[in-house]
């Protein structure tokens, strides 16, 4: 099959019709950029992305990284396309144009981004990771250090990865066990293992930089005695080049069910004691500053997740309308012809669904992304409400596209039928390469306590408050007729998340942290099919607007998704607070032995 | 990890405590039969699936069957396997004393079979499609064939395979293009190409029987016009043995997601006008033969279904009662151990619903071979009850069982986080041949048509009837206090599905089955939902039941899975019943090029 990508009438929909990027001109930081400089950098990464990347998305995922002599060996693509990224520059596509950068907003840079995820997760993701370290070191580390390290990575010539897990420490950062001992130089000498850590070693540049979580002898208990920590797989000499080989050793490949063609590595460190380490900002201060990557990570996620439901949905849509296969049920004529399956409704719901799911965890995915412009470009109330929703929503925009996305992806195989279900279609390894999502920088279940635990409750309330007010501002600039239905029936459910929200709060009042929490997925999924709602509507309201003719067709398909999102999704919303607003215990009292 | 099999305890409740299998020895069939010998039957069962299915389960997905010279080559262990399971006679397992079977009856039989589907999928699967397609031959071929083919084909001397499929015709059969030229002989000539044939090649045997759909020139159009003929791999000479090769060509290999143990192969039929095949019964009556298998088939790939998500269950929660990870969120003490993750309440939830689904699933898979012994050795009354209780239930027992077996797989990875991803870890590969079953054998759409297009209507809704009324009886007959609110939730649903039925047979006599088939997908996820719950209420009466002190904590678990889903899920069921009243029409009007 021929490959797919976002579709650029879409994205430029969610861009500047849906979303207003427009008003970002009027910063005084995007002031030199337009819709044609937007619209010109994403078809440079259409460009790139079709020809370097989507090319060896499957031999990749075949043919996946081996552990050979104690190195890793990659086809030789990735680097092929990892050193066109750097090359083109989009590593640097939100740094200033005095740096080189392309000076873009964060969320034009991230719609350059979705275009090689969609095609090709796995190797993209040494670039993101090498870009989210690079991001850490330049926001926190010492000015030796940047002036060390930064330069290299935005020239792609040292990778970067995040070496947060243990093999006893995945969600649980607090029990990490690496340490770092200070020596009389300044710089630590780590020790500990590391797991799951993605890139972790390649065959891509001359050096690795791991940012690796481990605690100081001494320190506090917990996640605040955790430091952050820059270790080079080759020390720097004089000149700043790699030099003396670091006692870091790749320990062995982990074989994951996709994302294939990213290694994912265990990695020791200081197994001859002479593993050297140099501390990132403060001592103890490691979980904060990985957590901004993290957080950005989280966004980063779900965006991938969501243009992977986006191109799965895609793959189905064309084969649904090749594809000859039975006829119309009130139709037994066998001498007619087949009718191409887009035909059959069960196929359309199928199709739907996954459109209905990929636009709306798009559209969320960039609303966050347009939030980061606000926080850093925006006047300073806009930025402060920005910063207070995208704290509300990130955990929301890490898993309901991670969840839908993958639902979407086993819809695609569905409408590929027997097909759908082998490797000689490409369906199967979208699901698979998705499935990652729910799981990686934090699990759905770790979203859900991150949800209702805490970022509902801080400030007050007030993210939410202004999430509510937002919502409702949709509502009321709701004129065309074919979407007050979507308007109303949004609005009417609100008071059952409030409901929700308030008796979950109960319970914490009353009874403690432990029993209100049980009840937290329920809350994240209740969020996430709301706000989902929510930019429904907003891709209704902008579809209605549209009124050029060649429109007309894609206006018409966002209408109707929003129908199907509204008339079949929305109302479960409503099952899920019903159980928030019980107190529903049947989870926290299922005693283990009665498994 | 250890091997998971299906809990001895759990298939005992089942069998004798939620359904009445006891009654079955009082049928003159069954009359040598007892609990004791059906217990016996299952430990050889168990024994021999541990020993030797489950040791290449994961070998035989990591290095699957490969096509060299024109030929398939496989591990050993498969033969072995296969070998094994004939010499133990559970081929036969239906075949009466006198020719050397067990002579279990089919609810018997078939949770035998489910110890070796739930172990090893693939490597089973030969051995059921042979004893399906000797079935066919038993009751639809002439005594030639029977005499020539039965008894290679019960000693395992010959496999056999079902050729429906082909590249332009899946689910729309009457499409297909085989043609049977008939000789003078009395023997055909077929001309074809076949894909999708689980089973067509193999080194496990002798001979390969296939059970080829074809077209005889001048025979009526579409599903009238298809005959059934056998097309052995090798001609029989004169003493019955394999001789002259017959003109069936492996033309290739297909590469699964799952089930990779089981070869699934393009075979081309005819290409040098040699091969020889032999008519099943009358000519054009192929698809009714064919659909006897077909509907065993699929009440078959719902009980594998269901014991796929069954494995994944039982890995998930060794696995959560061994990893320790995190503390609960009202205890921030450092210093005391990580807790094992089946403390954590998302977790719990996360096994609760794959208890339910899983276990569900079983029992209505049980439940429909409950039915196929009253169709076969009950009175007349209650073999005709079966017989229409089966007919209705059948795409219900097909579709469920696949649809939320994949589920509960897909949580058996997010309770492993992220080793469930790994292939170093079992549930991913679960989940990968598990998702063969909402595809094969008719898809989940398909067996929506079928439910709401044709079983619900049959003898005037009386099976529809018979439901309702043993529903209603199971919640008559609910006395314990624990057990009262889930029958009260699943009478008062009943009239919401009576609603729906209604709406649905309404748009069909007004407007016709192509538009009121739009959402025949709603239906068959309420009716499954609606049958699920039964399933869960008649398994709670059972545990209320249970009174001796060593099964205390297995009946709590079961009223609380029988909780979960009550509370949980069978609000579902409304949503979806009201959508079909609404008669929403969001995937009928959803034109082609609006996507």
């Amino acid at each position: 099959m021929s490959d797919v990508i976002l579709d650029r009438r879409d994205l430029s929909f969610q861009l500047f019709e849906v979303l207003d990027t427009d008003t970002l001109f009027q910063r005084p930081r995007f002031a030199e950029h337009s819709r044609e400089t937007i619209e010109a950098a994403l078809d440079t990464a259409e460009k790139l992305a079709r020809e370097k990347f989507a090319n060896h998305n499957s031999l990749a995922d075949k043919d996946e990284p081996t552990f050979v002599d104690g190195k890793v060996v990659m086809r030789p693509e990735v680097k092929t396309a990892f050193d066109a990224y750097i090359n083109a520059g989009f590593l640097s596509s939100r740094a200033s144009f005095e740096e080189g950068g392309m000076q873009l907003p964060e969320i034009a840079a991230a719609a350059c981004k979705g275009m090689f995820t969609c095609v090709n997760p796995s190797s993209t993701g040494y670039a993101f990771l090498t870009a989210a370290a690079a991001n850490v070191i330049r926001n926190f580390a010492s000015d030796t250090l940047r002036s060390q390290f930064l330069e290299p990575m935005m020239a792609g010539r040292f990778t970067g990865t995040m070496a947060l897990t243990e093999p006893h420490a995945g969600s649980s950062l607090a029990d990490i066990r690496t340490r770092a001992v200070p020596q009389e130089d300044g710089s630590y000498r780590l020790k500990g293992n590391k797991i799951y850590i993605s890139g972790g070693d390649n065959e891509l540049a001359d050096n690795i930089v791991h940012l690796v979580l481990a605690k100081i002898p001494g320190g506090p208990e917990g996640v605040k005695g955790i430091s952050l920590f820059v270790v080079p797989k080759y020390r720097l000499d004089a000149q700043g080049n790699p030099g003396e080989r670091n006692d870091v050793v790749l320990a062995g490949l982990i074989h994951k069910l996709g994302y294939r063609g990213t290694t994912s590595t265990a990695l020791t460190f200081g197994d001859n004691d002479d593993c050297h380490g140099y501390l990132v900002g403060e001592a103890h201060q490691g979980l904060r500053y990985m957590f901004q990557m993290m957080n950005e990570a989280r966004v980063g996620v779900g965006f991938g997740a969501a243009v992977l439901g986006y191109r799965g949905y895609r793959y189905a849509l064309d084969y649904a309308r090749d594809r000859l296969q039975g006829r119309h049920p009130d139709d037994a004529d066998f001498s007619k012809p087949q009718v191409p399956i887009i035909e059959h409704a069960d196929v359309k719901r199928l199709l739907l669904t996954q459109k209905a799911y990929a636009e709306a965890a798009i559209a969320m995915s960039l609303y966050g992304y347009r939030l980061v412009d606000d926080i850093e470009t925006g006047d300073e109330a806009a930025a402060k409400d920005a910063h207070l929703l995208l704290d509300l929503l990130t955990p929301v925009l890490k898993s309901w596209p991670s969840e839908f996305g993958v639902k979407a992806n086993d819809m695609a195989i569905q409408v590929f039928g027997g097909a759908g279900y082998t490797r000689e279609y490409p369906v199967e390894q979208v699901w698979r390469d998705n499935r990652l999502n729910p799981i990686h920088e934090g699990t759905t279940g770790v979203q859900g306590m991150d949800l209702l635990g805490r970022k509902v409750w801080m400030a007050n309330g007030k993210g939410l408050q202004l999430l509510a007010q937002r919502i409702l501002a949709d509502v009321d600039n709701t004129s065309d007729d074919r979407c007050q239905p979507f308007a109303q029936a949004l609005k009417a459910m609100l008071p059952s998340v409030e409901a929700a929200t308030a008796a979950a709060g109960k319970l914490m009042a009353e009874q403690g942290p432990r029993i209100a929490l049980s009840n937290a997925n329920a809350y994240l999924q209740l969020m996430g099919h709301t706000v989902a709602a929510w930019m429904w509507l907003r891709q209704a309201n902008a579809a209605a607007a549209l009124d050029a003719p060649e429109d007309k067709d894609f206006a018409q398909g966002k209408l109707q998704a929003a129908q199907y999102f509204f008339h079949w999704e929305l109302p479960r919303v409503e099952l899920d607070a019903q159980r928030l607003i019980d107190a529903d215990d049947t989870f926290i009292t299922m005693d283990n032995c009665w498994f």
